[in-house]
């Protein structure tokens, strides 16, 4: 198998699994009682709590610990609106969030909020100006993704984090800024005091960690209310027991995603450049969508002209090589990517896009077998394509 | 260490560990994910869905997997509250439910919703009549929990299940009854059409399945919203990536637990009389909270007159000996337990209960061991207790 849909999950990595492996059934205790099997099993989500805090350049109590990103932002969206006092509140956000935030905003909208949802350019990007001139008085909170998940690219996430902070030096009510950096953990710099966010989410499962658990970073004297109810844990913003090997989990990924940051990043944009340069060069009618640049190191996302995306991906499966039409959480969904059609995508052209996404166990062997096996699917699906 | 807190939380079994161990770093994809090893991962999640299913005695389709009961009582509460059309409505709940509904509680009172808290008989039980009694023109819920967390009494749920059955027959908004199953699911009947409940919660990690992952029932045809938005997962019920090896550890515990129920309770009941017996007969002026039958067969939870439960807890902590005060979940909190008082204890005996929950891997070494030292610590912190 040649995988190449890291942005939809990750193998989890084999030492961040031994990290958690004592949790399991050794250290197994509720991390909320006070005997010392209880405190063990505390000690471990303290470390996983400091591991995330240097990678988030913040305080330990500034972590919550979630089930995941989608959690963390409906945390993140649902809790700032709740904790206002502003009449109707105002939120801004751009049209190729997740749905994890356009679903959630859909759903403050239909509770009375005022929502402005943000155009991107035609590279996929946000511009901070068009942010900074939908701002209101009653705006309380604004959302940008630090990275996409469908095209990979990268909003100006630092800049538009100065700008709300200029803005909000003159004025009473705050706003706060969220980043949804589900994406980018595993390449970006998550420095949150040098992005100036408020709130950022991730998740393990994108970054060689496990599946349900995730992050929601929450910079002191935010306020925020809790989204789900119950006992005091997590500073009393994220009831539940405390999924000790999963937290362990992340912290371990967290630290290794740093640490190797810059020699990975290399290696997968190498294999990323050849995959969109080869395909580009051998394969007529391929087009990359979004900027060319400003994009994540290991996504390449190509439409081909006068066939579905859903056949390539098919017939790429049945090579073994695996690859996406877009977001997993949509698949299934016959409608095109509401993301391409953003970038100004024709219905047709969006409809014929592959995401490709790379990670640390490819090989250049993988880009020129996936070439090949693209230039043959393709030449075989023109000819029987009824588009002409 | 002997440890008696399996009410907190229990270790996973090994073979759970085992039937989760592959989809960690071999069918790790994304179960969205339409390319086959996506579907991979699915069928993993399918088989699990069928044993909750057969658990539960209930269609696959009316399995939602959660991070956990907590998530599971919100999404219940929440999202049964959310989706009625009566204009105030109004929910029934006990005084000894988990904080995972009492607090939930307090949030839908403080957004508007009425809201009947009853209390229970001396012996912790809540009377059937007294729900009858309670229900109102506009009462749209009913969430009793199975078996308390701290006491274990277990309640009528198949009584109250077949009254609200019946009373439904004759009205024309449909009451609603959720039970929280959290601590009754190692050890009862969770049959959903025999209990004729309509909502069900449970926690993997009481139940020897892993933490981080929870199940909650919905009947076909219940009127509910979604409490966390996001991707179309879980019937548009539950947005988030699926936890795969969380979900097919739930599985793979349930499954156990049904298989062994049988013989498992009737060890662990041998094994909590012993205890209960002879710490009643051998340390004075100590007494068994709530009723004497209708309880847990794994639980006892036992006051010690004139003395403080938490200075008995760290005395048996030091012999190696883990138990509780109350539930984890309020651990650190110097008020005395809710659930006690409750039942009429004073806030003095209260403060001197100790939980003792026994599991699988238990013996009667540890009983006799446990009775000889707290037979020591108690004569030991009488000396010196202020209270004569």
């Amino acid at each position: 198998m040649i995988y190449l849909d890291h942005a939809a999950t990750t193998p989890l990595d084999s030492d961040v699994l031994k990290a958690m492996q004592p949790y399991f059934n050794k250290l197994f205790a509720n991390s909320g009682s006070i005997h010392s099997a209880g405190q063990e099993a505390l000690a471990g989500i303290d470390k996983a709590r400091q591991q995330v805090a240097h990678f988030l350049n913040c305080e330990t109590n500034e972590v919550i610990f979630t089930s995941g990103a989608t959690e963390s932002n409906n945390l993140a969206l649902t809790g700032i609106v709740d904790a206002s006092d502003i009449k109707k509140p105002h939120i801004i956000t751009s049209n190729i969030e997740h749905p994890a935030i356009l679903e959630v905003v859909k759903n403050l909208k239909n509770r009375g909020v005022e929502v402005t949802i943000l155009p991107v350019e035609h590279d996929g990007i946000v511009n901070t100006n068009v942010v900074q001139k939908e701002i209101k008085d009653n705006t309380i909170l604004i959302s940008i993704m630090y990275a996409n998940n469908e095209i990979g690219t990268v909003q100006p996430i630092k800049e538009i984090g100065e700008l709300i902070k200029k803005i909000n030096e003159k004025r009473k009510n705050k706003i706060y800024f969220h980043t949804d950096a589900t994406q980018a953990a595993g390449y970006l710099n998550c420095d949150t005091k040098s992005l100036k966010t408020d709130l950022l989410s991730l998740s393990g499962h994108k970054i060689y960690g496990p599946k349900g658990i995730g992050v929601l970073f929450v910079k002191k004297g935010t306020k925020i209310k809790p989204f789900q109810y119950g006992g005091h844990q997590e500073f009393n913003l994220r009831a539940g027991t405390l999924n000790t090997p999963g937290i362990v989990g992340i912290g371990e990924a967290l630290s290794i995603v740093k640490k190797n940051r810059d020699v990975n990043n290399k290696r997968v944009q190498h294999l990323r450049d050849k995959l969109i340069e080869k395909t580009l060069k051998e394969i007529e009618g391929s087009h990359l969508n979004g900027s060319k640049t400003k994009r994540l190191p290991n996504n390449a996302n190509i439409s081909f002209d006068k066939i579905e995306g859903e056949s390539i991906m098919l017939n790429l499966d049945f090579e073994g090589i695996e690859v996406s039409t877009g977001s997993a959480c949509a698949s299934g969904s016959l409608s095109p990517s509401y993301v391409l059609l953003a970038l100004g995508l024709s219905h047709l052209q969006a409809h014929g896009s592959i995401r490709f996404s790379f990670g640390k166990e490819n090989t250049i062997e993988d880009v020129n077998k996936t070439v090949e096996a693209l230039k043959k699917i393709i030449k075989r699906l023109r000819l029987i394509s009824p588009i002409k």
